[in-house]
């Protein structure tokens, strides 16, 4: 740390220690830009506060001193939510060092987790007691638990199991005027009063510091049953999600949509064992997983047998199920890996969108007449989780198109996109937040009632804007002396 | 309608038409007190809107007028939260007339009801179309989509499913001022902004009306497995279920234990076919479902596997399985009748507390001790939802007592009683709410950050206090002016 003479600071070391505080810009790097460093930023200070009671005292410290407060988890989030400002003026609350794993009990099926602790070391602590954490991720190496609870994150098990906030039983808040929230009891049932939990949860840290969760486990499953399908188009995709569920109930855990453009994608560059499950190059494709907790009982034959009666139908031209979990790996790969072909490929354009399930099909095809109207040759990478109504609806530039003629269209094809998905009653993000990238959307198409209900919340909870101001709501809307946006 | 010249009563029987709204006694006695009598009220009025344009002309007229609103609707409350006070000022809004089914969707998996709508209704709506709508409670005849929001109602299928806010996609609520939020969309994902919905379910009338809603539906049950089990105590009711999921996984759609006061109570009335399923008098029993949703896959052999791994282990004495609908039918019908039996037994105390489910042995064995210190002989009836650590904790008199002195101590009885729970850092109200009968103990257990909040939010959402005042959130915690009860 350096400045040890300024007030602020030293208040600050004399809390968390000197060795937790940073400002040098060698130590301060890698918490105050975003990680896809659209938004590069600078810190008054990084704070790493090693418990509760610590981070009690250095929001308390920092409501005093009127300094902004950005909470930090892993700092693996996609919409700019948890980095500062380039003002230099607001300190990063890194929530690293609180990464303990409190409590596991595998008969209350709970698991209570420090803020820090990454979702990794959550499902590799409940595997241990033979139990699952039901949260799974691209990130989750480095995604931490006070992270997916600020954005609710969704990821790859939804259907099954839901989003963060349907995991979260309980939390711990440090409030903005430090005094602390605990609300941990892991109670399954607790009707005394508002249900404060699910207000901190994907309000991007702008309403408190969560410090502390409990969550539900689940089952482990002991076999799942992995299958690629090539659908006649998006219809059949929904079509069979209803086949498939009505045959086997809530044990489809995954049905993930990919379109060809995607799929082109991750087989034309030079990634490790990529390869075309099926012969034939077929538009549309999905991929699923259909998981059982019981030892003896194997939902294989009922999915066959769902693949044949769609096959002789016309929904499915072709599928194959998984013969090992080498293979199911393998089918696996080429889902996860579309984000990193598409970086290959070029500079993409991202969308997180959402429709009712049944509007996926509608959705596709007025955004890609849209888009195709607009930029003639653009290519789209659509996949996602069909289950969820949750689409990763990117861009490609058309052939023979600059890097850079696409990127400043960029602003233009969100509004196109977005402009369908709210015709739809779509959301504009379905599981990444809001943070600063996707705030003009969310103004422009979140109803003005939604809005002013915010930011009532926000000014009730943390009337001096002292968490994460700026983001999701904008300054002025919380502001109660500046005029409304509506 | 009577007093027509009063331009208050001309206002609202201009929105909803002369014939809506009720003044006369002898109309509105169905709306005025709580089901179980204990709050007799007198309403200024009793209004029924056809139409959510309609309830929100109503509220801003009351708004306008400054006359409070008290939303009802299938009066089955058990807390004294749906029905004015003496004071016959306050106006009961009734959504009874706003009972459509307005849309149901099998490949989204979703149903649209409007909030007079019955959840019996809901059910075989859903059920016509294959699907299952998950909420099932003893009044599901009468209680309706509103009410059930508002209480965040729980029932016989949460181990499951979930409680009423895990099934709810998405509300249209009419605020405080008259304008009316919209986010019905029903959208699996959507993490745009704070979470308004899960704000208005569960605070039980008092941030804003529910008019409509959107919730999930699931796979209907192909086969259910219907056991009865006599268990060695609570601690053992607490294996079995961890033993029985891990089997089965989240098949276990129901685990309730049954005291051996509760059955006593249940066989030893004239009510019609009630026999004890085993031939041994036990002291605890539970009563499990396990449905299963593939008609290609049974899980039977799966439960009696576990059944008899339990005996030889002494954690099970003996079991049966139904071996038909019309025997899992007489299991249930055990369970159901409890609460009735009770009634013909004489005067009862009751409690609806949880505890994380590896508690229960623990409270079940400090609250007996601590209540037969404080007045020996008292019976204990005790069932409940082992699964949601969820107990109906009910107390009937000891032998010789007078009734009226039994009543007379029933403050003591629930001070007992809670204490014990609020040790095991449990809830004084699990699936209930507060509304008025439980405002003294959850005053005195929840934590004033959280009352703090709450008070926050209801100033932030209701500022006039116009929804439901008293309710839930005593006046003075919510008045501004007042002092802070802190």
């Amino acid at each position: 740390m350096q400045g040890g003479s300024n007030p602020f600071l030293a208040t600050l070391a004399g809390i968390v220690g000197e060795i937790h505080v940073l400002t040098d810009d060698a130590d301060t790097a890698r918490y105050v830009a975003d990680w896809r460093r659209t938004y590069p930023g600078a810190a008054r200070a990084v704070v790493r506060p090693g418990s509760t009671g610590e981070v009690a005292r250095v929001v308390a410290a920092c409501a005093a001193h009127g300094v902004a407060v950005v909470p930090q988890g892993g700092n693996t989030g996609l919409v700019g939510g948890s980095t500062p400002d380039a003002s230099r003026s607001e300190v990063v609350l890194s929530l690293g060092r609180m990464a303990a794993i409190r409590r596991i009990d595998p008969l209350d099926n709970t698991i209570t987790l420090e803020a820090g602790c990454t979702v990794l070391a959550a499902q590799q602590a409940a595997a241990e007691q033979n139990r699952l954490f039901a949260l799974s991720l691209a990130s989750e190496g480095s995604a931490t638990i006070g992270g997916v609870l600020s954005t609710n994150a969704g990821g790859e098990q939804v259907l099954r199991y839901g989003n963060t906030r349907d995991l979260a039983l309980g939390l711990e808040v440090v409030l903005a005027d430090g005094r602390v929230l605990d609300a941990l009891g892991g109670l399954r049932k607790d009707n005394t009063g508002y249900d404060l939990k699910h207000l901190f949860i994907g309000s991007e840290g702008t309403l408190g510091v969560v410090t502390t969760a409990t969550f539900k486990l689940f089952s482990m499953p002991r076999s799942v049953v992995t299958g690629w399908m090539a659908v006649r188009d998006p219809q059949a995709a929904v079509e069979m999600l209803s086949r498939l569920t009505d045959a086997v109930g809530e044990r489809v855990t995954a049905f993930e949509l990919l379109g060809r453009g995607a799929l082109s994608q991750v087989l034309s560059h030079p990634l490790a064992g990529m390869r075309d499950p099926l012969a034939g190059e077929y538009p549309w494709a999905v991929l699923f997983d259909v998981s059982e907790a019981s030892a003896q009982l194997d939902p294989r034959a009922a999915v066959e047998a769902v693949l044949a009666d769609a096959i002789d139908a016309g929904l499915v031209a072709d599928a194959v199920i998984a013969e090992s979990a080498r293979q199911a790996h393998e089918l696996w790969a080429l889902r996860d890996h579309v984000p990193e072909a598409q970086r290959l490929h070029g500079p993409s354009i991202k969308h997180d969108i959402s429709v009712a399930i049944s509007r996926i099909p509608d959705f596709i095809e007025q955004a890609g007449a849209a888009l195709e109207q607009r930029m003639p040759g653009i290519q789209v990478v659509c996949f996602g989780h069909v289950g969820d109504g949750n689409l990763h609806y990117n861009q490609s530039k058309p052939a023979g198109m600059s890097d850079e003629a696409f990127r400043a269209r960029e602003d233009e094809i969100h509004d196109v996109v977005h402009a369908v998905t709210a015709r739809l009653n779509g959301s504009i993000s379905a599981e990444h937040g809001i943070g600063r990238l996707k705030q003009s959307a969310f103004l422009q198409y979140k109803s003005p009632v939604a809005l002013d209900l915010m930011a009532g919340i926000k000014r009730a909870l943390d009337p001096a804007n002292l968490f994460n101001p700026g983001r999701v709501l904008p300054r002025d809307l919380v502001d109660p002396t500046s005029p409304s946006l509506r």
